[in-house]
């Protein structure tokens, strides 16, 4: 079993890089915050005798050797939160795995395969979508050129960020692609099941797939006092018309799909203009694929008929996209067996959130452990978690990796 | 006749202070461009023999003294603009007033009422709210300590602003109210009336009033993958409907009413995070009191509704407001009989948007001229009008200052 107790104080000091405004957060990818967390991860790695890899594009690989020359088994998730995030999503799933290593010290377990711990960079796509960028580079689903292109809000390449802070590695990107044993990611749900159903664990068997549109509106600056209302060409009302039609489409999708906007903003911004442009993105989400699919069709058939009906051009642009994940049988197994063994209450679930376990999945033998968070909140400050929901995901985690590992 | 190359030159020349992204200007009011544009600006009255005042809100008053000791003809508008603004909006006036003062200077013609240029501080609005804040600081409408705490996006005052840009002057604002004789703002229509109709000159008789509301509602960052969709409290909806709320007001009290979103803003305005608040601005016009006041009731009255439905929480703020305005029938009939003596061609109309007159014509005779422009787009870089129709506005702007000033 691993040591609650050190798992929370970990999380507790990694949390106090980059704090939010209201308890949580803001340690965003390719920030100095960001550096200072990856600093302070590998400190703590090295102490726990382990050696720190770094690929050409941030992930940090820190490795615990095995007693035999075989593939390792990857545990871990990201240290980058939300603008207003939470202390344990992502953080959660690297310091476990820092954890489950310091627990083999000290029981002095050698396992055959090596374990690695990783923390992969910009999973939360906030600041550079789209999200879990990184891993997905890793798995070959984005070209690394590409990836480095993506610009944040101020027009910053990703790629002279990562140069920035300092964390560019060595390693060429994916190159440990045949090293992954199998691949087990721990996370909060960020969702209110398990705490409803008073589980200690989620068995993700699988995940939801995603589309992120951006969608442009251009009409045309003007007075808001002196404009006639036929002559006007206001993007910020099909913005808005836009939004409702993001919405009804996910109503009308109900069970098994969500839709919103997150971001939104019209140009100029200004109280006493028509406003002439309007950026904003849509998130659709089902674990069916046909549902998927369908939402995006039919937003893309729907929403330049709102444009045309008020003169605006319209531009819709996917800025992330995978599909729903299935995770792997073994590695599934693998974590449902910890848990009866641990005698953790458990049930199957599907991820409502994408994970860098789902482009790993493409790669390797993968699947996820996932504990509750009080009231399903996540993405805010006020997200929380119990030190038992993190001792139980930690210590499936544990054993989960111990099967795969091989004492 | 005043000499129209002159008076393009020097609109020229001021357009090079604040350039915009698109051939425009952004010359918000207490930036560093403003500062640029005021000391221009005096640099031009004192080489035309004018003395300058600056009173405690950056007031500029350029005087050209009269044969007697009498109270002064005023006429000006404002050298601020947009963020993404045009070269005639506001400057026309201010500029067309100095050209006055040079054509009488090069005619020789003394008048018996001194004559004064105004240039009035934060006339937009956009980076401190209300609009025509320090003219209504001069005739008694706001406190000057109120106007002085107002604050930009960034949380900057505006009294520490003016003083940062060394614009602070030592007169007592409103203490010249008594000696305005006669107040005339020469402005470009900013809509479409003046040029469809083929006219060079509008006599303004009456102004829009205008409603600001600011609407804050609070909902809860959530995840956008992993929340289901009844546990949303999603800012953002309400936000949309509430734009749509706002338009379906002003279309069911057509005609003879406006009303739009300017500032639409969502946080933590992140793609995977349904946000926990909005905060968004409404601007509702008409010139007919019943009609103003009723959109303001009705949007009061079902805003909430829709907040209540999505669970939000909602508040909404007056930011800006003035009732309809009547201008002074003595200074309208001086306008429209400078325009008749001087052969233009000039309709009566009601000026759809805010201005300096507006407050001034509470505590002095006042009216307004207006010249058209191009498709009467304004609040756009890219509003244009032509050296014949500038022309046009300035000698009328003449002759009804000739008229009140006396010869
Ligand atoms: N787990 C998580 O919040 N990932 C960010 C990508 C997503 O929006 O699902
Ligand atoms: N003239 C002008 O654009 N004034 C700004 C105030 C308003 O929005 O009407």
């Amino acid at each position: 079993r691993i040591d609650a107790d050190r798992l929370w104080d970990s999380l507790m000091e990694m949390a106090k890089i980059g704090p939010g405004v209201a308890g949580g957060n803001n340690r965003q990818t390719l920030t100095d915050a960001d550096a200072e967390g990856r600093a302070l991860f590998q400190s703590w790695c090295e102490a726990a005798g382990c050696t720190m890899g770094v690929d050409r594009i941030g992930n940090m690989f820190a490795r615990r050797e095995g007693t035999e020359d075989l593939p390792a088994v990857y545990v871990g998730s990201h240290l980058d939160t939300q603008p207003t995030g939470g202390k344990y999503d992502g953080v959660l799933g690297v310091l476990g795995g820092l954890e489950l290593i310091r627990t083999l010290n000290d029981l002095n377990i050698r396992t055959r395969h090596p374990v690695v711990v990783t923390n992969w960079t910009n999973e939360e796509g906030t600041r550079f979508a789209p999200a879990m960028l990184a891993s997905g580079v890793f798995a070959g689903m984005h070209a690394q050129d590409w990836a480095e292109d993506r610009t944040d809000a101020d027009g910053k390449r990703f790629g002279d960020e990562l140069d920035r802070i300092g964390w560019r590695g060595e390693e060429e990107v994916g190159a440990r692609r045949d090293d992954i044993h199998a691949f087990f990611e721990l996370h909060i749900e960020q969702g209110p099941i398990l705490e409803a159903k008073g589980k200690d664990i989620g068995v993700v068997t699988h995940g939801q797939g995603l589309w992120w549109l951006q969608v442009t509106l251009t009409g045309k600056d003007a007075h808001t006092g002196s404009t006639p209302m036929n002559m006007r060409v206001n993007a910020g009302l099909g913005m808005a018309r836009i939004m409702e039609l993001a919405h009804t489409i996910a109503m009308e999708n109900q069970p098994d799909a969500v839709g919103a906007v997150g971001q939104a903003n019209v140009y100029p911004n200004s109280r006493n203009v028509i406003p002439g442009k309007a950026v904003f993105t849509i998130d659709f989400r089902s674990p069916d694929q046909e549902k998927l699919d369908g939402m995006k069709a039919r937003l893309e058939a729907e929403a330049p008929k709102i444009a045309e009906e008020l003169g605006l051009g319209i531009e819709i642009e996917s800025v992330g996209h995978f599909d729903p994940v299935t995770f792997d049988e073994s590695c599934v197994a693998a974590v449902r067996k910890a848990a009866e063994r641990l005698g953790y209450s458990y049930q199957d679930i599907i991820s409502g959130a994408g994970h860098d376990a789902c482009w790993i999945n493409r790669v390797a033998p993968t699947s996820m452990i996932m504990c509750p968070c009080v009231d399903g909140l996540s993405h805010n400050e006020a997200e929380e978690i119990t030190k038992d929901w993190a001792r139980a995901g930690a210590d499936v985690l544990l054993h989960a990796v111990l099967e795969k590992a091989e004492v």
